[in-house]
Protein backbone atom coordinates (compact mmCIF):
# COMPACT_ATOMS: atom_id res chain seq x y z
CA UNK A 1 0.00 0.00 0.00
CA UNK A 2 1.34 3.65 -0.74
CA UNK A 3 1.75 5.78 2.11
CA UNK A 4 -0.86 8.14 2.43
CA UNK A 5 -0.62 11.99 3.54
CA UNK A 6 -3.03 14.40 4.02
CA UNK A 7 -1.18 17.34 5.42
CA UNK A 8 1.48 19.22 3.42
CA UNK A 9 4.18 19.08 6.50
CA UNK A 10 3.75 15.44 6.84
CA UNK A 11 4.56 14.32 3.23
CA UNK A 12 7.23 17.10 3.22
CA UNK A 13 9.03 15.91 5.82
CA UNK A 14 8.47 12.27 5.47
CA UNK A 15 10.42 12.81 1.79
CA UNK A 16 13.25 15.20 2.93
CA UNK A 17 13.98 12.27 5.60
CA UNK A 18 13.96 9.63 3.04
CA UNK A 19 16.09 11.67 1.00
CA UNK A 20 19.01 12.43 3.47
CA UNK A 21 18.63 8.95 5.10
CA UNK A 22 19.59 7.71 1.52
CA UNK A 23 23.51 7.16 0.79
CA UNK A 24 23.40 9.07 -2.64
CA UNK A 25 19.86 11.39 -2.35
CA UNK A 26 17.30 9.17 -3.84
CA UNK A 27 15.81 10.91 -6.65
CA UNK A 28 11.81 11.29 -6.73
CA UNK A 29 9.11 11.47 -9.25
CA UNK A 30 5.99 13.21 -8.63
CA UNK A 31 2.88 12.60 -10.33
CA UNK A 32 0.36 15.74 -10.26
CA UNK A 33 -3.02 14.48 -10.57
CA UNK A 34 -7.09 15.53 -9.57
CA UNK A 35 -7.87 11.84 -9.13
CA UNK A 36 -10.55 9.62 -10.94
CA UNK A 37 -7.35 7.89 -12.37
CA UNK A 38 -7.19 6.16 -15.27
CA UNK A 39 -4.45 4.58 -17.23
CA UNK A 40 -3.69 7.59 -18.90
CA UNK A 41 -2.36 8.57 -15.16
CA UNK A 42 -1.31 5.22 -15.08
CA UNK A 43 1.02 5.72 -17.74
CA UNK A 44 2.90 8.63 -15.74
CA UNK A 45 3.41 6.67 -13.02
CA UNK A 46 5.50 3.48 -15.32
CA UNK A 47 7.11 6.68 -16.47
CA UNK A 48 8.30 7.90 -13.02
CA UNK A 49 8.84 3.95 -11.61
CA UNK A 50 11.82 3.90 -14.68
CA UNK A 51 12.99 6.80 -13.59
CA UNK A 52 13.07 7.26 -9.88
CA UNK A 53 13.61 5.65 -6.84
CA UNK A 54 10.31 7.00 -5.53
CA UNK A 55 7.34 8.21 -7.19
CA UNK A 56 4.68 10.09 -5.36
CA UNK A 57 1.16 10.72 -6.95
CA UNK A 58 -0.85 13.84 -5.78
CA UNK A 59 -4.96 13.80 -5.82
CA UNK A 60 -6.24 17.18 -5.81
CA UNK A 61 -9.43 18.78 -7.15
CA UNK A 62 -8.06 22.31 -7.14
CA UNK A 63 -10.54 24.90 -6.98
CA UNK A 64 -9.11 27.69 -8.49
CA UNK A 65 -8.80 25.92 -12.07
CA UNK A 66 -12.29 25.45 -12.05
CA UNK A 67 -14.14 29.00 -13.84
CA UNK A 68 -17.78 29.55 -12.27
CA UNK A 69 -20.26 27.28 -13.61
CA UNK A 70 -17.81 24.83 -14.59
CA UNK A 71 -18.07 21.21 -13.12
CA UNK A 72 -15.86 21.67 -9.64
CA UNK A 73 -18.75 20.22 -8.01
CA UNK A 74 -19.45 16.98 -10.44
CA UNK A 75 -16.07 16.33 -10.81
CA UNK A 76 -15.54 12.58 -10.75
CA UNK A 77 -13.83 11.76 -7.34
CA UNK A 78 -13.39 8.00 -5.66
CA UNK A 79 -9.77 7.77 -3.32
CA UNK A 80 -10.22 4.01 -2.50
CA UNK A 81 -10.39 2.86 -6.13
CA UNK A 82 -7.26 5.86 -6.91
CA UNK A 83 -5.38 4.37 -3.71
CA UNK A 84 -5.98 0.36 -5.14
CA UNK A 85 -4.55 1.67 -8.51
CA UNK A 86 -1.94 3.18 -6.95
CA UNK A 87 -1.22 0.03 -4.89
CA UNK A 88 -1.17 -1.64 -8.12
CA UNK A 89 1.33 -0.13 -9.90
CA UNK A 90 3.85 0.23 -7.06
CA UNK A 91 3.39 4.19 -6.38
CA UNK A 92 5.74 5.22 -3.36
CA UNK A 93 3.29 8.11 -1.80
CA UNK A 94 -0.01 9.17 -2.31
CA UNK A 95 -0.43 12.98 -1.01
CA UNK A 96 -4.08 13.68 -1.26
CA UNK A 97 -4.82 17.20 1.07
CA UNK A 98 -7.70 18.78 1.87
CA UNK A 99 -8.80 21.99 1.04
CA UNK A 100 -7.74 23.87 3.98
CA UNK A 101 -4.42 22.55 3.99
CA UNK A 102 -3.85 23.74 0.30
CA UNK A 103 -5.73 27.01 1.01
CA UNK A 104 -5.12 27.91 4.31
CA UNK A 105 -5.87 31.38 3.01
CA UNK A 106 -7.45 32.71 -0.20
CA UNK A 107 -4.20 33.08 -2.41
CA UNK A 108 -3.82 36.73 -3.92
CA UNK A 109 -0.78 35.63 -5.80
CA UNK A 110 -1.70 35.45 -9.82
CA UNK A 111 1.09 33.81 -12.14
CA UNK A 112 0.43 34.23 -16.07
CA UNK A 113 2.34 33.26 -18.74
CA UNK A 114 2.80 35.43 -21.31
CA UNK A 115 1.27 33.79 -25.00
CA UNK A 116 -0.25 30.92 -23.07
CA UNK A 117 -2.52 31.75 -20.22
CA UNK A 118 -4.94 33.71 -22.31
CA UNK A 119 -5.50 32.28 -25.23
CA UNK A 120 -7.28 28.91 -26.34
CA UNK A 121 -8.15 27.14 -23.15
CA UNK A 122 -7.29 30.57 -21.27
CA UNK A 123 -9.72 32.84 -23.51
CA UNK A 124 -12.43 29.83 -23.24
CA UNK A 125 -11.52 29.25 -19.09
CA UNK A 126 -10.39 32.63 -17.34
CA UNK A 127 -8.09 31.99 -14.42
CA UNK A 128 -8.00 28.50 -15.32
CA UNK A 129 -4.19 28.78 -15.61
CA UNK A 130 -3.44 30.89 -13.21
CA UNK A 131 -4.99 28.33 -11.23
CA UNK A 132 -2.95 25.65 -12.50
CA UNK A 133 0.33 27.27 -12.12
CA UNK A 134 -0.58 28.27 -8.64
CA UNK A 135 -0.95 23.77 -7.66
CA UNK A 136 1.65 22.94 -9.34
CA UNK A 137 4.20 25.20 -7.99
CA UNK A 138 2.65 24.80 -5.05
CA UNK A 139 2.93 20.65 -5.32
CA UNK A 140 6.70 21.28 -6.68
CA UNK A 141 7.82 23.34 -3.18
CA UNK A 142 5.89 20.43 -1.17
CA UNK A 143 7.06 17.79 -3.06
CA UNK A 144 10.78 18.99 -4.28
CA UNK A 145 10.81 16.24 -6.96
CA UNK A 146 13.87 15.69 -9.34
CA UNK A 147 10.91 15.05 -12.04
CA UNK A 148 7.09 16.16 -12.77
CA UNK A 149 5.13 13.96 -15.37
CA UNK A 150 2.58 15.15 -17.12
CA UNK A 151 0.36 14.02 -20.08
CA UNK A 152 0.59 15.65 -23.33
CA UNK A 153 -3.40 15.44 -23.24
CA UNK A 154 -3.07 18.55 -21.18
CA UNK A 155 -1.19 20.12 -23.89
CA UNK A 156 -1.36 24.01 -23.58
CA UNK A 157 -1.00 22.86 -19.68
CA UNK A 158 2.24 21.05 -20.42
CA UNK A 159 3.60 24.63 -22.53
CA UNK A 160 2.66 26.02 -18.95
CA UNK A 161 4.53 24.23 -16.77
CA UNK A 162 7.58 23.99 -18.90
CA UNK A 163 7.52 27.79 -19.06
CA UNK A 164 6.99 28.69 -15.33
CA UNK A 165 9.82 25.58 -14.59
CA UNK A 166 12.38 27.61 -17.19
CA UNK A 167 11.57 31.02 -15.85
CA UNK A 168 11.45 30.48 -12.49
CA UNK A 169 14.49 28.37 -12.78
CA UNK A 170 12.95 25.36 -11.03
CA UNK A 171 15.17 22.36 -10.38
CA UNK A 172 12.83 19.87 -11.78
CA UNK A 173 12.62 17.88 -14.79
CA UNK A 174 9.38 18.32 -16.77
CA UNK A 175 8.68 14.83 -18.53
CA UNK A 176 5.83 15.09 -21.06
CA UNK A 177 4.10 11.95 -22.25
CA UNK A 178 2.40 10.78 -25.15
CA UNK A 179 -1.54 10.93 -24.73
CA UNK A 180 -3.15 7.64 -23.76
CA UNK A 181 -6.07 6.82 -26.06
CA UNK A 182 -8.84 3.89 -25.79
CA UNK A 183 -8.74 1.65 -28.60
CA UNK A 184 -11.60 3.76 -30.28
CA UNK A 185 -9.22 6.47 -30.34
CA UNK A 186 -10.85 8.49 -27.55
CA UNK A 187 -8.51 10.26 -25.11
CA UNK A 188 -8.59 9.42 -21.69
CA UNK A 189 -10.10 11.64 -19.37
CA UNK A 190 -11.77 11.79 -15.99
CA UNK A 191 -14.41 13.36 -17.67
CA UNK A 192 -15.23 10.92 -20.07
CA UNK A 193 -17.51 9.31 -17.17
CA UNK A 194 -19.47 12.32 -18.24
CA UNK A 195 -20.26 10.71 -21.38
CA UNK A 196 -23.97 8.81 -22.13
CA UNK A 197 -23.27 6.20 -24.47
CA UNK A 198 -24.09 7.79 -27.65
CA UNK A 199 -22.43 10.99 -26.98
CA UNK A 200 -19.61 9.11 -26.89
CA UNK A 201 -20.18 7.59 -30.31
CA UNK A 202 -20.08 11.13 -31.31
CA UNK A 203 -17.02 11.81 -29.29
CA UNK A 204 -15.07 9.95 -31.55
CA UNK A 205 -15.76 12.29 -33.93
CA UNK A 206 -12.44 14.26 -32.75
CA UNK A 207 -10.07 11.78 -33.35
CA UNK A 208 -11.40 10.72 -36.56
CA UNK A 209 -10.95 14.33 -37.55
CA UNK A 210 -6.95 14.50 -36.41
CA UNK A 211 -6.84 11.38 -38.65
CA UNK A 212 -8.43 12.68 -42.13
CA UNK A 213 -6.21 16.57 -41.29
CA UNK A 214 -2.61 14.41 -40.80
CA UNK A 215 -3.76 12.34 -44.30
CA UNK A 216 -4.58 15.98 -45.82
CA UNK A 217 -0.74 16.98 -44.27
CA UNK A 218 0.74 13.86 -45.44
CA UNK A 219 -0.41 14.40 -49.13
CA UNK A 220 0.73 17.73 -49.00
CA UNK A 221 -1.75 20.00 -47.63
CA UNK A 222 -0.41 22.32 -45.62
CA UNK A 223 -2.51 25.53 -45.24
CA UNK A 224 -3.54 25.69 -41.75
CA UNK A 225 -6.99 26.75 -42.86
CA UNK A 226 -7.35 23.43 -44.58
CA UNK A 227 -6.81 21.07 -41.88
CA UNK A 228 -9.16 23.81 -39.41
CA UNK A 229 -11.75 23.77 -41.89
CA UNK A 230 -11.59 19.64 -42.26
CA UNK A 231 -11.58 19.24 -38.67
CA UNK A 232 -14.19 21.68 -37.76
CA UNK A 233 -16.34 20.45 -40.87
CA UNK A 234 -16.16 16.89 -39.63
CA UNK A 235 -16.66 17.09 -35.71
CA UNK A 236 -19.69 19.34 -36.46
CA UNK A 237 -21.75 16.71 -38.69
CA UNK A 238 -21.85 14.60 -35.64
CA UNK A 239 -24.99 14.16 -33.63
CA UNK A 240 -24.41 15.94 -29.70
CA UNK A 241 -21.98 18.36 -30.69
CA UNK A 242 -23.07 21.13 -29.35
CA UNK A 243 -20.37 23.59 -29.70
CA UNK A 244 -17.16 23.92 -31.10
CA UNK A 245 -15.12 26.20 -28.85
CA UNK A 246 -11.47 25.95 -31.01
CA UNK A 247 -9.43 24.04 -33.77
CA UNK A 248 -6.16 25.68 -34.12
CA UNK A 249 -2.76 24.93 -34.57
CA UNK A 250 0.36 25.58 -32.42
CA UNK A 251 4.06 25.23 -32.82
CA UNK A 252 6.40 23.86 -30.15
CA UNK A 253 6.67 27.15 -28.99
CA UNK A 254 3.02 27.51 -28.86
CA UNK A 255 2.99 30.34 -31.18
CA UNK A 256 -0.29 30.15 -33.45
CA UNK A 257 0.26 29.21 -37.13
CA UNK A 258 -1.95 31.30 -38.95
CA UNK A 259 -0.40 30.20 -42.76
CA UNK A 260 2.27 27.09 -43.43
CA UNK A 261 1.93 23.88 -40.91
CA UNK A 262 5.20 22.04 -40.58
CA UNK A 263 6.24 18.66 -38.60
CA UNK A 264 5.69 19.03 -35.01
CA UNK A 265 3.11 21.36 -34.78
CA UNK A 266 -0.23 20.52 -32.75
CA UNK A 267 -3.57 20.55 -33.93
CA UNK A 268 -5.65 21.58 -30.31
CA UNK A 269 -9.44 21.05 -29.98
CA UNK A 270 -12.32 22.11 -27.73
CA UNK A 271 -15.70 20.54 -27.89
CA UNK A 272 -18.82 20.04 -26.59
CA UNK A 273 -20.17 16.63 -26.54
CA UNK A 274 -24.00 17.80 -24.77
CA UNK A 275 -23.07 19.02 -21.72
CA UNK A 276 -19.50 17.57 -21.91
CA UNK A 277 -16.46 19.41 -22.75
CA UNK A 278 -13.47 17.35 -24.09
CA UNK A 279 -10.00 18.56 -25.32
CA UNK A 280 -7.47 16.73 -27.67
CA UNK A 281 -4.72 16.80 -29.62
CA UNK A 282 -2.64 15.98 -32.32
CA UNK A 283 0.69 16.28 -33.40
CA UNK A 284 1.35 16.60 -37.22
CA UNK A 285 3.94 14.25 -38.58
CA UNK A 286 4.83 12.73 -41.86
CA UNK A 287 5.24 9.28 -40.05
CA UNK A 288 2.83 6.45 -40.00
CA UNK A 289 -0.30 6.31 -37.48
CA UNK B 1 37.33 34.80 0.61
CA UNK B 2 33.80 33.54 0.21
CA UNK B 3 33.17 31.39 -2.48
CA UNK B 4 32.23 33.20 -5.84
CA UNK B 5 29.82 31.40 -8.46
CA UNK B 6 28.85 33.47 -11.27
CA UNK B 7 26.69 30.07 -13.15
CA UNK B 8 23.46 28.82 -12.01
CA UNK B 9 24.55 26.00 -12.42
CA UNK B 10 27.82 25.69 -10.20
CA UNK B 11 25.94 27.41 -7.27
CA UNK B 12 23.48 24.90 -7.11
CA UNK B 13 25.61 21.90 -7.61
CA UNK B 14 27.94 23.11 -4.95
CA UNK B 15 25.41 23.83 -2.18
CA UNK B 16 23.74 20.53 -3.05
CA UNK B 17 26.87 18.81 -2.27
CA UNK B 18 28.06 20.74 0.83
CA UNK B 19 24.47 20.21 2.22
CA UNK B 20 24.55 16.27 1.31
CA UNK B 21 28.38 15.64 2.44
CA UNK B 22 26.87 17.08 6.27
CA UNK B 23 26.20 14.44 8.84
CA UNK B 24 23.15 16.87 9.97
CA UNK B 25 22.34 18.73 6.56
CA UNK B 26 23.60 22.17 7.01
CA UNK B 27 21.00 24.95 7.31
CA UNK B 28 21.28 27.79 4.24
CA UNK B 29 20.18 31.08 4.50
CA UNK B 30 20.53 33.62 1.35
CA UNK B 31 20.76 37.66 1.68
CA UNK B 32 19.58 38.61 -2.08
CA UNK B 33 20.88 41.86 -2.91
CA UNK B 34 21.87 44.03 -6.07
CA UNK B 35 25.38 44.62 -4.88
CA UNK B 36 27.07 48.30 -3.72
CA UNK B 37 26.62 46.47 -0.60
CA UNK B 38 26.27 48.79 2.71
CA UNK B 39 25.54 48.33 7.08
CA UNK B 40 21.78 47.31 6.00
CA UNK B 41 23.28 44.39 4.19
CA UNK B 42 25.70 43.57 6.63
CA UNK B 43 23.14 43.41 9.08
CA UNK B 44 21.26 40.61 7.21
CA UNK B 45 24.48 38.52 6.88
CA UNK B 46 24.80 38.88 10.89
CA UNK B 47 21.44 37.75 11.06
CA UNK B 48 21.84 34.96 8.76
CA UNK B 49 25.58 33.85 10.13
CA UNK B 50 23.56 33.75 13.75
CA UNK B 51 20.98 31.28 12.38
CA UNK B 52 22.47 29.35 9.22
CA UNK B 53 25.44 26.92 8.85
CA UNK B 54 25.96 28.33 5.78
CA UNK B 55 25.58 32.40 4.40
CA UNK B 56 24.67 32.95 0.56
CA UNK B 57 25.16 36.55 -0.80
CA UNK B 58 23.66 37.17 -4.28
CA UNK B 59 24.44 40.18 -5.80
CA UNK B 60 22.73 40.86 -9.23
CA UNK B 61 21.31 44.06 -10.49
CA UNK B 62 17.84 43.08 -12.28
CA UNK B 63 16.88 44.78 -15.09
CA UNK B 64 13.25 43.72 -15.05
CA UNK B 65 12.10 45.38 -11.90
CA UNK B 66 13.63 48.86 -13.24
CA UNK B 67 11.21 50.77 -15.49
CA UNK B 68 11.63 52.74 -18.16
CA UNK B 69 13.79 56.10 -17.81
CA UNK B 70 14.74 54.41 -14.12
CA UNK B 71 18.27 53.84 -13.23
CA UNK B 72 19.05 50.89 -14.00
CA UNK B 73 22.47 51.93 -16.08
CA UNK B 74 23.67 54.42 -13.76
CA UNK B 75 22.89 51.87 -10.39
CA UNK B 76 25.73 51.68 -8.45
CA UNK B 77 27.89 48.48 -8.58
CA UNK B 78 31.48 47.45 -7.41
CA UNK B 79 31.73 43.61 -6.81
CA UNK B 80 35.97 43.51 -5.58
CA UNK B 81 34.12 46.57 -2.84
CA UNK B 82 31.30 43.84 -1.86
CA UNK B 83 33.53 40.63 -2.32
CA UNK B 84 36.05 42.08 0.12
CA UNK B 85 32.72 43.40 2.57
CA UNK B 86 31.10 39.52 1.94
CA UNK B 87 34.80 38.43 3.35
CA UNK B 88 34.93 40.66 6.01
CA UNK B 89 31.71 39.38 7.52
CA UNK B 90 32.21 35.43 7.02
CA UNK B 91 30.13 35.13 4.08
CA UNK B 92 30.53 31.71 2.57
CA UNK B 93 29.46 31.71 -0.57
CA UNK B 94 28.69 34.88 -3.17
CA UNK B 95 26.28 34.15 -6.05
CA UNK B 96 26.76 37.18 -8.78
CA UNK B 97 25.53 35.54 -12.20
CA UNK B 98 25.43 37.59 -15.34
CA UNK B 99 22.16 38.70 -17.15
CA UNK B 100 22.98 35.49 -20.01
CA UNK B 101 22.65 33.38 -16.77
CA UNK B 102 19.87 34.44 -15.28
CA UNK B 103 17.87 35.11 -18.12
CA UNK B 104 18.95 32.73 -20.92
CA UNK B 105 15.79 34.44 -22.42
CA UNK B 106 13.16 36.91 -22.09
CA UNK B 107 10.73 36.02 -19.11
CA UNK B 108 7.00 35.16 -20.21
CA UNK B 109 6.08 35.07 -17.04
CA UNK B 110 4.43 37.64 -14.67
CA UNK B 111 3.70 37.01 -11.46
CA UNK B 112 1.56 39.53 -9.33
CA UNK B 113 -0.28 39.71 -5.59
CA UNK B 114 -3.49 41.41 -5.34
CA UNK B 115 -3.63 44.53 -3.07
CA UNK B 116 0.41 44.67 -3.05
CA UNK B 117 2.11 44.81 -6.59
CA UNK B 118 -0.07 47.29 -8.11
CA UNK B 119 0.02 50.25 -5.39
CA UNK B 120 2.20 52.49 -4.12
CA UNK B 121 5.58 51.48 -5.21
CA UNK B 122 3.93 49.17 -7.63
CA UNK B 123 1.49 52.20 -8.45
CA UNK B 124 4.78 54.42 -10.06
CA UNK B 125 6.43 52.08 -10.65
CA UNK B 126 4.92 49.48 -13.18
CA UNK B 127 6.09 45.86 -13.19
CA UNK B 128 8.43 46.42 -10.62
CA UNK B 129 7.31 44.04 -7.97
CA UNK B 130 6.70 41.21 -10.85
CA UNK B 131 10.11 41.72 -11.89
CA UNK B 132 11.37 41.43 -7.92
CA UNK B 133 8.93 38.73 -7.06
CA UNK B 134 10.68 37.07 -10.75
CA UNK B 135 14.21 37.68 -9.83
CA UNK B 136 14.10 36.38 -5.94
CA UNK B 137 11.73 32.98 -6.66
CA UNK B 138 14.46 32.19 -9.26
CA UNK B 139 17.19 32.80 -6.38
CA UNK B 140 15.12 30.55 -4.30
CA UNK B 141 15.01 27.48 -6.92
CA UNK B 142 18.73 27.89 -7.36
CA UNK B 143 20.14 28.53 -3.94
CA UNK B 144 17.35 26.58 -2.03
CA UNK B 145 17.53 28.46 1.43
CA UNK B 146 16.22 27.57 4.83
CA UNK B 147 16.16 31.18 5.65
CA UNK B 148 15.93 34.41 3.53
CA UNK B 149 17.03 37.66 5.02
CA UNK B 150 14.87 40.89 3.79
CA UNK B 151 15.19 44.60 4.88
CA UNK B 152 12.61 46.13 6.25
CA UNK B 153 13.42 49.43 4.14
CA UNK B 154 11.55 47.82 1.19
CA UNK B 155 8.75 46.98 3.59
CA UNK B 156 6.22 46.75 0.42
CA UNK B 157 8.74 43.89 -0.98
CA UNK B 158 9.01 42.34 2.17
CA UNK B 159 5.26 42.19 1.91
CA UNK B 160 5.38 40.66 -1.15
CA UNK B 161 8.28 37.88 -0.74
CA UNK B 162 6.09 36.64 2.38
CA UNK B 163 2.68 36.27 0.54
CA UNK B 164 4.64 34.77 -2.34
CA UNK B 165 5.92 32.49 -0.23
CA UNK B 166 3.15 31.60 2.03
CA UNK B 167 0.16 31.59 -1.31
CA UNK B 168 2.94 29.09 -3.17
CA UNK B 169 4.33 27.08 0.07
CA UNK B 170 7.83 27.91 -0.58
CA UNK B 171 9.65 25.81 2.02
CA UNK B 172 11.84 29.17 3.10
CA UNK B 173 11.28 31.06 6.27
CA UNK B 174 11.30 34.94 5.18
CA UNK B 175 13.12 36.70 8.31
CA UNK B 176 12.75 40.38 8.47
CA UNK B 177 15.42 42.73 9.40
CA UNK B 178 15.26 46.55 10.93
CA UNK B 179 16.27 49.61 8.75
CA UNK B 180 19.80 50.58 9.51
CA UNK B 181 20.56 53.88 10.01
CA UNK B 182 22.84 56.40 9.68
CA UNK B 183 23.76 58.09 12.82
CA UNK B 184 21.65 61.06 11.36
CA UNK B 185 18.73 58.59 10.58
CA UNK B 186 19.08 58.53 6.77
CA UNK B 187 18.04 54.69 6.06
CA UNK B 188 21.15 53.11 4.34
CA UNK B 189 20.51 52.66 1.14
CA UNK B 190 22.78 52.03 -2.00
CA UNK B 191 20.55 55.08 -4.01
CA UNK B 192 21.70 57.37 -0.99
CA UNK B 193 25.45 57.87 -3.33
CA UNK B 194 22.87 59.52 -5.75
CA UNK B 195 22.76 62.36 -3.53
CA UNK B 196 25.10 65.66 -3.14
CA UNK B 197 25.91 66.91 0.30
CA UNK B 198 23.10 69.28 0.27
CA UNK B 199 20.67 67.03 -1.05
CA UNK B 200 21.74 64.96 1.69
CA UNK B 201 20.23 67.44 4.28
CA UNK B 202 16.85 68.12 3.28
CA UNK B 203 16.88 63.74 2.50
CA UNK B 204 16.64 63.70 6.62
CA UNK B 205 13.49 65.74 6.72
CA UNK B 206 12.11 61.95 5.78
CA UNK B 207 12.95 60.41 8.95
CA UNK B 208 12.59 63.62 10.91
CA UNK B 209 8.93 63.66 9.73
CA UNK B 210 8.90 59.60 11.05
CA UNK B 211 9.71 61.08 14.73
CA UNK B 212 6.93 64.14 14.14
CA UNK B 213 4.33 61.65 13.34
CA UNK B 214 5.25 59.11 15.86
CA UNK B 215 4.88 62.43 18.28
CA UNK B 216 1.40 62.67 17.25
CA UNK B 217 0.62 58.93 17.44
CA UNK B 218 1.90 58.92 20.81
CA UNK B 219 0.00 61.97 22.49
CA UNK B 220 -3.00 60.36 20.94
CA UNK B 221 -3.79 61.76 17.40
CA UNK B 222 -4.81 58.26 15.70
CA UNK B 223 -5.83 59.91 12.20
CA UNK B 224 -4.51 58.97 9.75
CA UNK B 225 -5.20 62.18 7.14
CA UNK B 226 -3.41 64.45 10.13
CA UNK B 227 -0.51 62.25 10.46
CA UNK B 228 0.33 62.01 6.84
CA UNK B 229 -0.49 65.42 6.47
CA UNK B 230 2.30 66.38 9.11
CA UNK B 231 4.72 64.66 7.10
CA UNK B 232 3.97 66.12 3.83
CA UNK B 233 4.12 69.40 5.30
CA UNK B 234 7.53 68.96 6.95
CA UNK B 235 9.19 67.08 4.38
CA UNK B 236 7.69 69.52 1.65
CA UNK B 237 8.80 72.59 3.40
CA UNK B 238 12.53 71.57 2.52
CA UNK B 239 15.00 72.44 -0.41
CA UNK B 240 15.40 69.86 -3.13
CA UNK B 241 12.10 67.92 -2.46
CA UNK B 242 11.11 67.81 -6.03
CA UNK B 243 8.12 65.43 -5.31
CA UNK B 244 6.15 63.27 -2.84
CA UNK B 245 5.11 60.31 -4.87
CA UNK B 246 3.23 59.49 -1.96
CA UNK B 247 2.55 59.19 1.78
CA UNK B 248 0.54 56.01 3.48
CA UNK B 249 -0.29 54.44 5.91
CA UNK B 250 -0.99 50.17 5.65
CA UNK B 251 -1.78 47.50 8.45
CA UNK B 252 0.52 44.35 8.81
CA UNK B 253 -2.00 42.82 6.00
CA UNK B 254 -0.45 45.89 4.13
CA UNK B 255 -4.41 47.16 3.79
CA UNK B 256 -4.46 50.87 3.36
CA UNK B 257 -5.55 52.88 6.53
CA UNK B 258 -7.81 55.64 5.68
CA UNK B 259 -9.00 56.26 9.43
CA UNK B 260 -8.00 55.42 12.65
CA UNK B 261 -4.17 54.40 12.63
CA UNK B 262 -3.10 51.68 15.52
CA UNK B 263 0.31 50.43 17.30
CA UNK B 264 1.80 48.39 14.59
CA UNK B 265 1.00 49.84 11.63
CA UNK B 266 3.47 51.35 9.32
CA UNK B 267 4.16 55.26 7.28
CA UNK B 268 5.32 53.83 3.80
CA UNK B 269 6.58 57.32 2.16
CA UNK B 270 8.16 57.64 -1.13
CA UNK B 271 10.06 60.98 -2.07
CA UNK B 272 12.07 62.48 -4.85
CA UNK B 273 15.09 64.79 -3.79
CA UNK B 274 16.68 66.27 -6.49
CA UNK B 275 16.30 63.49 -9.37
CA UNK B 276 16.87 60.81 -6.57
CA UNK B 277 13.59 58.62 -5.65
CA UNK B 278 14.05 57.56 -1.96
CA UNK B 279 11.94 55.39 0.04
CA UNK B 280 11.38 54.64 3.59
CA UNK B 281 9.23 53.79 6.47
CA UNK B 282 8.06 53.72 10.08
CA UNK B 283 6.59 51.41 12.24
CA UNK B 284 3.50 53.55 14.44
CA UNK B 285 4.47 52.55 18.59
CA UNK B 286 4.27 53.34 22.25
CA UNK B 287 7.46 52.93 22.51
CA UNK B 288 9.88 55.65 23.22
CA UNK B 289 12.59 55.80 20.00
Amino acid sequence: MPTLFRKVKDVRNYIRNLRHSAENNYSVGLVPTMGYLHEGHMELVRKSKLQNDITVVSIYVNPLQFGKGEDYERYPRDLERDLAMCEEAGVDIVFAPTDEEIYPQKPKVEINVEGISNVLEGAFRTGHFSGVALIVLKLFNIVQPDRAYFGEKDFQQLKLIERLVRDLSYPVEIVPVPTVRDKDGLALSSRNTYLKENERESALSIYRSFLIAQKLFKVGNTKAEDLKEAIKDYISRHPHVKKIDYVEIVDEEFNIKSDEVSEGDRILVAVWIGDTRLIDNWRLSYEEV
